[in-house]
């Protein structure tokens, strides 16, 4: 990016900022109150890796911070402070990114207190986002899990891979309309489900409200759902010294889940336990406490004390291996 | 790239981290002490931006440390925390990169504390690191210039597009050589020069002691010069709504420096001006203030009440445009 026009972007940003009481203007970094301790998470959001090539700039800058967000939630983190890195191609629409982003971080009550610009071959972008502990609140740990725990998840499985393979094959968001592909033929109540997914997809909803109130509880144990469940559960295992089963008839609540996967040839349970990019909340609870039933968690499954990981699939007990969405034997839980 | 590979990067970098007393190891983002206030400052490296493609991996590391540390500097904080997000092709090699990151942070006391990998076409590094004030010290900001003051200027200028140039021609860093190209042919001591040049340009050196001892005095204004002194220049004179005067003789002291930049037909004084990549630091003291002589700092010119930037030259005032080197028109400063 020529030097001009960074410093004309920056001019432009900074009367944006201004108007909302930034930290720092106009230096090579920003200043931050004193305060913390601070979680701060850092996720990256790259064209053709995490996003269609041509996807609207504002749906990257949700898309962006959401991902952030959603690390966040899995710290039990009340989110702060925003630092956005961002490279991309002279033509990209760098003012249309940016403007969603301070939207997005509005709604968040996040300030983006600084960042970098520069030019690339692809839409590059990294956030750092800074939290703290909300009042009175606890850190939440993937390693805080114990045997007997109970094991619940926030948010959808599976729906953000549905969405993924809607967007490749001509799906779009464009303002607050999906579009739908003409193939395959699809039922009005899948349709519904199909639109609900590509917008999971492309704008994953942070597990704030859940996070809020694990960090708030005496033990919980919490991973972000992003590289897919199977995955990501091995890991709350692995950091926490336990194993685990989880009840695949507990999975996913969403009718038509079954015949949409079909019709777009997904697998409909390697999609829930390995589509990945869920961003939801996996947690493990002692096994007493519950939700409150408005936070919409489901229980799955429990934590054990034996290692391994097992999928309580029809009354047998398959093991659940390691293993994301490309990696996935899909002959080990085939239904 | 894949989960496996990703997880088993994570795997061998934590178990390098834990032997350095990491932070949080595990988790969806670190966990940082309380404390503050923080400067926060971000900064990218981008293959065939800002290194040419098969640059050594180590390399990379270093720069990517130092210009974030140059930032730092100009801030007046103490590093304290990095962040690093890393996009890269599957067969870059990461290890190398975070190996010699780790080598550079612990030579600067900082602590890795977290970080992002993805794929990518380019290598794409963002840093975001997080320093605290000097004990006793105050932040150095671009706004605190006064009419009067004396500007300084702590590095070299002009040198690291010197080294650019040589590396465009073919110069390369393998180990601790610098290997020249063959053509233009160099006199023994434009050649000590030109080993210089290319060390300065792909291992900047962050002006670390200068902003320690700039933040304990009682006031000084600073800034990062990285995209040119004269653009550079003319940022903190807005920020402190100033003008400035510079002299053209006092820009660079090194022998040799003009028959090497005409040997690579480089203009010399666009070069110092504007070559960009110094991450020098330019900053301004009240009249009667000198920096000890062990830092090696020099005057180089003074800030005026006149909003106007002037360079000074053979006993001519010549106004000074601001403009990084792609902009730059020669004929403006030509000698």
């Amino acid at each position: 990016m020529s030097l001009g026009a960074e410093d004309r972007i920056h001019q432009w940003l900074r009367q944006k900022l201004r108007r909302q009481g930034f930290h720092s203007v106009g230096d090579d970094g920003a200043i931050l109150p004193a305060g913390g301790p601070w979680a701060v998470t850092q996720d990256q959001q790259i064209e053709g890796v995490h996003f269609p090539a041509r996807t609207d700039p504002a749906l990257i800058a949700r898309r962006l911070l959401a991902v952030n967000l959603s690390d966040l939630a899995a710290m039990g983190a009340e989110p702060a402070f925003a630092f956005l890195a961002l490279s991309c191609p002279p033509d990209f629409d760098i003012r249309r990114l940016l403007s969603s982003f301070l939207v997005a971080c509005s709604r968040y009550d996040v300030e983006l207190a600084g960042g970098d610009l520069s030019q690339n071959d692809r839409v590059t972008s990294s956030v750092t986002l800074l939290g703290t502990r909300f009042s009175g609140g606890r850190w939440l740990k993937r390693s805080h899990g114990e045997p007997g725990d109970s094991l619940w998840i926030a948010g959808d499985l599976g729906l953000s891979a549905i969405g993924r393979r809607l967007v490749e094959i001509g799906a779009c968001h464009s303002g607050r309309r999906v579009q739908l592909p003409a193939a395959p033929h699809l039922t009005v109540r899948e349709e519904t489900l199909a639109r609900k997914a590509v917008r999971r997809h492309l704008i994953p909803q942070p597990q704030l409200a859940a996070s809020r109130w694990l960090a708030l509880r005496r033990r919980a144990a919490a991973i972000d759902v992003s590289d897919g469940l199977s995955l990501d559960l091995h890991r709350l295992c692995r950091e926490s010294v336990v194993g685990a089963q989880i009840d695949e008839s507990c999975l996913s609540t969403e009718a038509n889940f079954q015949q949409l996967c079909l019709k777009l040839q997904l697998q409909p349970l390697a999609t829930i336990l390995a589509g990945g990019e869920d961003y939801a909340l996996l947690f493990s609870l002692p096994p007493r406490v519950r939700p409150p039933a408005m936070l919409g968690c489901r229980k799955i499954g429990r934590l054990d004390a034996a290692p391994d990981v097992w999928l309580i699939s029809k009354g047998k007990s398959l093991p659940l291996p390691a293993r994301g969405w490309d990696h996935f034997d899909s002959a080990t839980v085939a239904s």
